[in-house]
């Protein structure tokens, strides 16, 4: 038995990695982060369609049916223990190349899974809500690349490098023209009289799995009409409520916006269906 | 002896990195290319101080006495005739990380160091000059990485990926905003009544070693005065001549842009005397 975290190159354990890889010469590949409650993926639909988007779109040609082979043979090899609560990391680069930009002529994806004991995040994150800075790192707009969990992510690296305070849980990221996009590593929801409203990502951001599921699937279950749209920062501090949200934690409430003034926000109990709802479906896909 | 490529990984010849390096898991960090003629780097004070700029810029750690030291070990490995004319890599990443964008509190960098055969260019390409595309794929801009050569690279990929003709030799790009910005792997000057124009990389492109020296020391030589600025498809389309360089090749005209119009450039007298300028240099390096 292995000791986490465990990472698995091409469904060799503990194998490394070419440095002609072009994953690690240029970010050229796209990655997907899970929850693992009990050796399962919640949402591993979602995560599967995510992935085979984004290399289609950058042209990685991925089989998706050998990523779900080598992840159930990884599985096979954990501890019933590790795997009950943990997080699984996918990297999918366009292998091996030469020098220069071109991809070679015949592509063999490197394939990386790693399994992660999972984050501790204090129970009052999900309760009261999490502090949050606004970011002076700006995300550039480009739309053939936003939406995507791609591996150029040097701006959520130097946004994530602005603070050290571990009393401040996440922070939220405009893009260059000033619009409200997400925070480093979550989606953002504000609730407005009654309705959610999220960033519009077309030209930014990452369109996360979670994201999607409370638009498609949540929303819709407790009555709640989502805006996708434009939303610059005068929406996000006159928003009757925030939340924050991602695979691996769920939903957080935003209690703060921390900066030169403090902008406070009050827990909603919309926020807080949503939470008991993804919890309740958890449960179900665990069964 | 070896056989090129010969790759060190801090400093091991033919290790391997690992699927934790945040180079790998994000793009995070940068890297260098350049020439070598008979062991030695042209423009090396150059690529250095670029190198360490990006560095710091990211807040990267990295000693350059180390690189210096690796890269002569490396060499001494090498035969003569392999590093007579050859190109190296370096790369240097944040090192190795836990999962989340969260850098260790201790970074142990990554450091890279990869001899390469050098390209075989056609002598056309030096004399008559090449023919280039202008890409779909569109730059983003962000001043926080404008200028740096990072390994964020997934739009110069995108953008390679737009050709597989041999006969187009290089691609421009324009940013978002439908500025003239650089070439795929290329910066891009512009001849106009006997001055020379650059694009201002203040917010997208990467800050070339060879468009440094050309600004900063060929230029001046031969009496020309550069402008850097914004430069638009107009600007460009309306030139008297354009010329392409990077640290490998050196200096290129460009013969024909390729499009739904093909737009053809006469080839300058000041491009030839800035190629013989940079030539002559060279020989004097290498001495």
């Amino acid at each position: 038995m292995q000791t986490l975290p465990v990472v698995a190159v091409n469904g060799v354990i503990g194998a490394q990695v070419s440095p002609l890889d072009r994953g690690f010469a240029y970010g050229d590949g796209v990655f997907e982060t899970c929850k693992m409650l009990h050796g399962k993926i919640p949402l591993w639909h979602l995560h599967k369609k995510r992935l085979l988007k984004s290399c289609e779109k950058l042209l990685i040609p991925v089989a998706i049916d050998l990523v779900e082979a080598q992840l159930a043979s990884l599985i096979a090899s954990l501890a019933i223990t590790d795997i009950a609560n943990a997080v699984v990391k996918f990297t999918v680069t366009r292998g091996q190349g030469g020098r220069g930009y071109r991809a070679p002529d015949s592509v063999q994806p490197t394939l990386v899974i790693a399994v992660f004991s999972a984050a501790n995040y204090p129970q009052s994150y999900f309760s009261e809500g999490v502090s949050v800075r606004l970011c002076n790192q700006r995300l550039s707009c480009n739309p053939s690349l936003a939406g995507l969990k791609h591996l150029n992510r040097l701006e959520q690296i130097l946004a994530r490098a602005e603070w050290q305070d571990d009393a401040i849980a996440e922070g939220i990221l405009l893009d260059i023209h000033g619009n409200v996009i997400e925070a480093v590593f979550s989606n953002i929801f504000l609730i407005k009289n009654g309705e959610l409203f999220t960033p519009d990502l077309s030209e930014a951001g990452v369109a996360g799995v979670m994201r999607r599921f409370i638009i498609e699937t949540l929303a819709p279950q407790v009555g709640l009409k989502v805006h996708v749209k434009r939303l610059t920062i005068t929406d996000l501090l006159s928003a009757d409520s925030i939340f924050l949200c991602n695979s691996l934690y769920g939903i957080w409430p935003v209690q703060k916006i921390l900066g030169e003034q403090t902008h406070v926000f009050n827990a909603h109990e919309l926020t807080e269906k949503l939470q008991n709802l993804l919890n309740a479906v958890l449960v179900v896909q665990q069964a």
